[in-house]
């Protein structure tokens, strides 16, 4: 039997982890860290910060590579194949590190439940008939974290909240009826697809961490300014994460 | 110069602290715990037991009594006055137990950003003059405890998630467009002006918790259930917090 413990571990400080999260990761006889090539060498570095700043014993730690979405085919279709070469790659760790079976840990962005592939790629272990318990535990996302710095409510008083992504707001627009819209996984400006008028917008890269950058305004006021921000930032860094948060005033 | 620490502490179990939330209440000099009434003694009982398990020193916990908020004017007016006294509240606790200025610091159930009225709380304060800075530390949210239990995702591939209040579903019906909708703050069985075809729930209370109750299904099949599970929790416990997601497949 494996135990699966999906680990949310907030965006990159170790000060997100819960009590729980450290708990599952002192408790694992394996710890599973995704490499994704070296432009992103930082996450699985970050990864190893946390596990150096929580374990209080020694766990195993084992690195392996994540193949690499094709970006040359629909998106769902691609992420789908995606998933299942993502669920062998678990599989072989496993079978080569803990072939007696146990618990084993990954440790998550944010939160397992929310735009995280994690949970869809172990229901694929599991289909595959491998013994596999499934367990998880919640972590503050980045959507948190950027309102905390922001020091701002997501919900106006008692109304409704829209969480999507930058491709659906690129490729849909604002969502009807909708005043209130965080945006998520966004590759970059997808706000400029909007009229701005009477748009609002809290936006923040590395949220929670060291290198946390904030902007926040009237859309027409920052948006070129958050354009210019974020590619400057991708270049010094190699990486990105950033997250927005827009409201409508009629 | 007074700093306000609103620090998000989960659905009740300690274990979903953070370690910045254990350290902003470990900081503080001064927490203050809020008591609504006896019938919900069991809450402010809650806090103290987080206390308990996460302070390392002697911090000093003050408790005070919240008003209430008015049932027989219309919502949003009530909430506001309610806000208000509230702010009087936490302004006299602090004069009377910190006039020298400090940290204090108030534990908020899940996070501050989201239905929880804190923030704007603590806006009074500073609109009245009060010299104050606020510092938001994120909580896991019982949405996210709700998702971790029963072990999906909050949101289908790439798609969007809109996050609603009861009383907004049961006066507005299923929101337009939406495939994915989180439902807070209920008062029990909004979900039943729904019509359910097509529709499937995951129903929590108590999340995270020793009491934790979990229903799932389709919502036709299981609404009776929920409901008549719900109304005989709150008569046992004597309160209840409950959550539910539901999806529509069409």
């Amino acid at each position: 039997m494996i135990d699966l413990h999906l680990v949310g571990i907030g965006t990159g400080n170790p000060d997100h982890l819960t009590r729980a999260a450290i708990r599952a990761l002192n408790g694992a006889d394996l710890i599973l860290l995704p490499r994704k090539g070296t432009e992103k060498a930082d996450l699985a570095d970050l990864r190893r910060q946390i596990c150096d700043a929580v374990l209080e014993r020694p766990v195993r730690v084992v690195e392996f590579d994540l193949p690499r979405r094709a970006s040359d085919r629909p998106y769902l279709g691609a992420v789908a194949e995606w998933h299942d070469a993502i669920a062998q790659c678990w599989c072989a760790a496993v079978d080569a590190h803990m072939p007696q079976g146990g618990h084993v840990a990954l440790m998550v962005w944010g939160d397992p439940s929310l735009y995280d592939s994690s949970l869809r790629i172990a229901e694929r272990l599991g289909a595959a008939g491998l013994p596999l318990r499934t367990h998880v535990v919640p972590g503050i996302t980045s959507l948190q974290v950027l309102t905390a710095a922001h020091a701002i409510p997501l919900n106006r008083l008692g109304a409704p909240v829209t969480i999507t992504t930058g491709r659906r707001l690129r490729d849909g627009g604002w969502p009807d009826g909708v005043q209130t819209l965080a945006v998520m996984l966004d590759s970059g400006g997808a706000f400029e697809v909007l009229k701005p008028d009477g748009l609002h917008i809290w936006w923040g890269a590395y949220v929670g961490m060291a290198e946390e950058v904030l902007i926040a305004g009237a859309l027409g006021d920052v948006a070129a300014e958050i354009v210019e921000t974020r590619a400057r930032l991708r270049a010094a860094h190699g990486w990105i994460m950033d997250i927005y948060l827009l409201q409508r005033f009629d």
